[in-house]
């Protein structure tokens, strides 16, 4: 989103700060650019360098363009968010009020609709990018083949965006966070989340990169088919014929699955920037 | 156009003909299928088979499609006329209200504006088949993020295609032919459009594919630098020592030059179809 | 997909059947439309009725737009599986060598990466099909803009497309189904599937909609918070001082919560079209 | 062009410089952010902040949208080209082998197939661009969708903005200018360019905007429908009965006409920045 806002910034900043009042053709025949310099003083504007009659349209495709990609980044929150908050994971539930109602058949459903609406928007703002963009080569730079489109593009993006942005504030604002469900969940994966960890214990404990990784990947599709926990499995099916926990001390076997220290740096690097 | 129109009758007819009540998740749980049947017939819609629990959106990107296609058969049409209104070609001009003032910079000017919005128009559509092209792969075919896009897109492209036919129409009836230029354009060209056809007959005299092509080529370039007609030179610049006029007879001559001849075939053939 | 390939045929038998020989300018000036219908007749076409010099590209448009649409169908397909074999739901996995590694980093993975593909490829065929609207309006009839574009995208769509089908076609073959795993995420849903059946069940004992729906809904939110089955909380949270157990006979719950029951009539239905 | 290299200078200094090396889920978990600090270092990038698991498609959607721009600016150019490129326009030619053939049928004609070819691949530029705005929202950043489009449109569309930059440039540096051309069709438009410039001298003598206007216009449709010079139908034309000739000084009527006059200013003025 801040990359999104610096890309929008920039391009009204860089590229919109522009005017053109120099006459047909963009001759200034009838008009001293000094004339233009003023009025577009006014306007809060400096004039822009060697454009025909109208100010080229690759400036337009440019803002076009960045408002489809913050549209694209919102679909993107929302895509991840859909994902956590289906009936199935339900680690994550959008704002709702308290009276209402579920979809009009199943009770029991809360559906994700605003987080749906943001998806399907930033597909209009692709559209209207992509009519920006076939914009910049208009004929002669005289006729108004760009206007119609832009009468149409300029509000409809530009609102849509503002509306999606508002939308997705409220949606992370009052979100619904089921923390719960998401250690239960990770509770249920049998611990394969920390084969990662497990192999590379092995690799530090002497165990070669490709029996660590066939040993690790066979003890995770085991736990998963039969619902045993990775941590068990480590203590039953010995490694070339030794256990691992011959191979590893146990702190450093319960170090593997302990969830805090796998993302506490990440965290503490990624809050710290 | 004929085209157009035929494939959006077809999209109606054989796409958007059906209808899909078969409640939640499209199992008809609750909901026995001659209800579904009964509803529909009501409607005048057939049940749609094996759908989910909404109707399958590719019918719908096929209207938008066929919209955008229709559309783009306008643009082009618009594009062809648009070139032949050039002020330097001059052929055709847009039907104009007599009191109707010309550009506000310059009164002698008469700028295709119609012509132009149409051709921008064109671009929109696109942008809405596009975002209808999205919408098929629905997650799970319950979402609604297709919801989102199509309040936008179906009024939008149905009305804008509709506006423009309607302008089309109105563009084509009052269209301002002038014939006249058309010949003088053509005169202006030297007969040089006649070089195919003075090739040919060369040919069928006996001269071979590339003396016959390169002899025309040459003539036919100097015929434009020096603004001398093609038919002029023919008779002054000698092909392998021989006059053109010792190798064809006059009035093959002057049949290669004749317009009428060249495009009565072809008029007829058309408007016997 | 029969849809698809209804579309994809029709716009091969329909449009793409024709070709037009008719010279310079589409006047037959040098040709005889007799030697247009001899060339086409030896190349199984029927001649295109009043083109210009070349064949009119609303029907490419029509085919890449159909092949777009075919994409977006197996996108759709993609997309539905790919929820489904989500680590945390796991109805679903991809055909897998036994012998297949997971991903670099994490061992007991197993990425649908074929799926994956398969939804990425449908974005290209969208850009194709866009580019070929843009095709229609070329000027003139005569220019080779929409040339050096077709170079592109004839091969690239076609070829694409026919890959996605084919590996469509090698996952489904394929596809490794869990139905005890969907029979597990059944349960773990706390029979809230069937809130419905319960409140129809309700209403045709006599309870008005908006008693029926609200006391369904509330229950079925503390079945899932509570992660208590529907059925138990219907014997224990009386409606308006009834117990359900005394509003409905027992074998109509049991009904209500039979999941075959509730699938049956509508595969019936479905399979028998 | 110079905005266009400005912005893709931009996208590439400021978007796409990052690296990111964080491992399974971007956590960091089994990775030292310092051992992504080195490795970046040596590929001469900077650590992105706060990613998943995989660099955000944002960037390459910034990256992409500002090459369709490009080509867009290029089309432009070409477009503008193009016009003057006609035959009945004739006042630009594209560079051309002295041995090269015309049109297979048409000897005569040197068609701008370079200038063709370059705008239609403006058209492939933008749907890689609308692909990779597709490719922002991969769900949950780990999926590989966006990785099947890459592999097409990240080569296709570099190599393809690459070759539209050294053609246009080709185009540009071997141009044929017809100046001899453009003085004629300005000849040929008898005038009417220089009406503004009338009607303003007209205003300045005391004339009201309306008057001045109508008067200018009707004087110059006429001139146009007879072909006679819109400075002789100024000495024969009366205005509210009095002659132009006694209302503006014969040198101010000359000076109207006078064409390097009309545009020194503008030209001065565009050069000296």
């Amino acid at each position: 989103m801040k990359r999104s806002i610096e890309r929008l910034h920039n391009v009204v900043r860089d590229e919109l700060n522009q005017g053109n009042i120099s006459g047909a053709v963009g001759v200034y025949g009838e008009l001293d650019p000094k004339v233009e310099a003023k009025a577009l003083e006014i306007l809060e504007l400096r004039p822009a360098q060697a454009e025909t009659q109208i100010l080229q349209r690759d400036r337009h495709a440019a803002l076009l363009s960045a408002i489809a990609i913050a549209g694209g980044t919102i679909e993107q929150i929302a895509r991840t968010f859909w994902e956590m908050m289906r009936s199935d994971v339900c680690e994550l539930r959008e704002p709702r009020a308290p009276e209402q109602r579920g979809s009009s058949a199943m009770a029991h459903k809360r559906n994700p609709i605003l987080t749906e609406r943001l998806m399907g928007m930033a597909r209009l703002l692709r559209g209207y990018a992509h009519a920006a963009m076939e914009n910049i080569a208009t004929p002669e730079c005289r006729d108004i083949s760009q206007s119609s489109v832009e009468r149409h593009i300029f509000p409809d993006a530009t609102s849509l965006l503002d509306y999606m942005v508002r939308k997705m504030t409220e949606l992370v604002e009052g979100l619904v966070v089921f923390s719960h469900c998401m250690l239960e969940n990770l509770e249920n994966s049998q611990g394969v989340w920390a084969s990662q960890r497990v192999r590379n214990a092995l690799m530090d404990a002497g165990i070669p990169y490709s029996e660590a990784y066939q040993y690790v990947q066979q003890l995770s599709f085991e736990a998963e088919k039969d619902r045993m926990h990775l941590k068990t499995l480590l203590t039953l099916r010995p490694l070339n014929g030794r256990y691992v926990t011959d191979i590893l001390p146990s702190e450093k076997i319960e170090e593997c699955f302990d969830v805090n220290a796998y993302i506490q740096k990440g965290i503490e690097h990624i809050f710290s920037q």
